[in-house]
């Protein structure tokens, strides 16, 4: 057989790790901190059944849903992200300027398209989401990353690094991090976007998980304050709707948007219609309100749960983080215990039965970085499963500390 | 800001010329027979409504809709695959050998990340679909045509070829090609999947016209002859179904399915969930025979219609395919007559008002290939528009030839 591809081959192992957890997780006993999907309850199940009815039946949209549609995506949702979504954050984008995509994932895909060359250097901070390393290196891209502390990724390593290594890119994701739930100060984003304009580097803006704020003051996209159209911000439906959908979007200057419109085209002609059409009339009819009211109360909870049992149970010299949003927080254990040994037994220990994701496969400089680190997710489990994990693994982490 | 990568400035130009065609086609007045779209009385409206309610309301399966799926797809529609589409073939495909994707246009993007570095050769038949050499060329591979005669690709000239330009893969669409309505004859199936085996070439198989035969004998797909997994079959649930849904699927090798998973869940995680959830209900509910029934009779008139209009209004000395299934015929006018500069007086001139798709954009070698054919659509457009649009433009083309 034709070898594959190196790109296929550069593939973040790191990505695995995540996979092979989705095996473990199918047992019902097992307390999964692992996972980043909403909560079941957090899915506006009634509400879509009605729009469907209404939509197929009453309105008889059925040939509109059934046929080809739009590569920019259908106007009706692109107008609830400019005036519902991005509009009371401040940002008046055009309708041009948003195009619906295929998940949020697929802004790093087209957006690499755009870009990327072989070799070419992506800086992005010190954990991240393994998924885009994963997208980045497919494009044979070289990912670097700059330290964090708790307000984001630190300028001044990313001023380093950008001396040194000329970036094409800069990948950030400023709210609720995926993995740490670090969120990027607000004069941080404004030199953030100014070092785009600056220095002619592209910052993709990942912003997921922006709109699940429950504490804490509201902050501007770092798209906010871009006067160059270096900055393309990219977000998702999965956590505000569901993620069955796959519904993202994208927002960029005219130019960018231009090309963005053939590698759309190319990459799969549109977003699939009936998800649009649902997710568009959940916002017109008004139900995204409440909804998001809702999931706020719900996950504002588990994270209160969820810090509280870890200072609680954790051994002296844990240092987590407090995410005002988002659907997980980041642990640093005392140094001295390896996470992902850690992580075998507590899910293979029927006395534990817990998963987490262990740290390390979240940095890519590797070399050990953050193996005494975790992400815990309390996003999909309730309350009292949240205290009963964090107990249980407590326990097993005291235990190897004697 | 920054240069766009080189794969955005190598896409084919030829692709704009169908996007520029999208303006026109919006004015009533135009008959066209342009588009590729299957016909809106052949979408199973009337079916998805009835599944939809049913799924939300009596079978309460919105939780499953609205939360993260599987990378390969639902086992459901990966079943209908396997037993309704394939199985009747001759095909016996495992389970763990389909994937669905997001439209049969994403296998070419999937492919290639698999196999294509750039500068890779690609073969392709002359004429081919354009938003493939799209795909192609984003790869940064080269596409070279390869001959072809109402039998499909030529395969002496194929085998000249391989010799020259040692490709990486071929890429045919072996069933009522597009744009030229020809199907690959039994024996050149045969053994095209065997030089895919001696040559160690990949073989993508692009087969979405395939299910919509509505004369002569039912031909089996490259792939029931590849004895080394080298050929990669793909198709699309947009002509049997509906396009707006973007449902396709793949069918490969283990190994390469391996690949595939990790190239799909670095692309956009996994294909929408309630698109896949109505298409799988409407194959098992049994609505797709009558169906299937149905579009075909439609198709055949329609091809009936075109090819007698052809016949009785095209000047002597016009060349045409005798489709005996998909949305399109393919003409050759005499010599002389150059249908790029046709096309804009036929959408222009009120007397006339008929689009078409000019041959010349289908060809990668350029130089003026093809640019006396055309591709004529007859899917779309009802028996007494496609007999009036013959008229008008065979009215033109022979006022040209004066």
């Amino acid at each position: 057989m034709p070898e594959f591809a190196k790109r296929m081959t550069t593939m973040a192992e790191s990505a695995k790790v995540i996979r092979n957890l989705f095996g473990a997780m199918n047992d019902p006993d097992l307390i999964s901190l692992g996972g980043g999907a909403p909560a079941p309850e957090a899915l506006p199940v009634e509400a879509v059944r009605e729009i469907l009815d209404d939509v197929m039946r009453r309105e008889a949209r059925g040939p509109e849903v059934l046929q080809y549609g739009s590569v920019m995506g259908l106007p009706d949702l692109r107008k609830v992200v400019v005036e519902d979504l991005l509009g009371p954050k401040g940002i008046q984008a055009d309708l041009e300027e948003i195009m619906i995509i295929n998940g949020g994932l697929e802004a790093m895909n087209l957006v690499c398209q755009l870009y990327i060359e072989p070799g070419d250097v992506i800086l992005v901070e010190s954990p991240t989401f393994v998924q885009s390393v994963e997208i980045f290196e497919m494009f044979q891209a070289r990912c670097i990353g700059v330290d964090m502390d708790d307000d984001g990724m630190i300028l001044e390593d990313l001023r380093k690094k950008i001396q040194i290594h000329h970036p094409k890119m800069i990948y950030v994701i400023p709210t609720f991090q995926n993995p740490s739930g670090r969120t990027l100060s607000l004069d941080r984003r404004r030199e953030l976007a100014a070092i785009g304009s600056d220095k002619d580097i592209i910052i993709l803006e990942d912003d997921p998980y922006r709109d699940i704020r429950y504490s804490g003051p509201e902050l501007p996209p770092v798209k906010t304050f871009d006067r160059t159209g270096h900055t393309i911000l990219a977000n998702s439906f999965s956590k505000i709707f569901s993620p069955g959908s796959r519904l993202g979007y994208i927002y960029a200057s005219g130019t960018i948007m231009a090309k963005l419109f053939d590698a759309k085209t190319a990459t799969n002609s549109h977003t699939a219609n009936l998800p649009q059409v649902v997710c568009a009339e959940f916002f017109k009819r008004g139900y995204y309100q409440p909804h998001h009211q809702m999931i706020c109360d719900l996950y504002r909870e588990r994270r209160d749960t969820m810090v509280a049992a870890i200072d609680e149970w954790f051994p002296e010299g844990t240092r987590r983080v407090y995410p005002h949003g988002g659907l997980f927080t980041w642990v640093e254990l005392p140094e001295g215990i390896n996470t992902t040994a850690l992580l075998e037994e507590a899910v293979g220990r029927p006395e534990v039965k817990v998963a987490f994701v262990a740290g390390e496969g979240f940095f890519v400089e590797g070399g050990g970085k953050g193996n005494n680190a975790m992400r815990i997710s309390f996003g999909s489990v309730p309350p009292e499963r949240i205290r009963e994990g964090i107990r249980r693994l407590g326990g097993l982490i005291q235990e190897k500390m004697k």
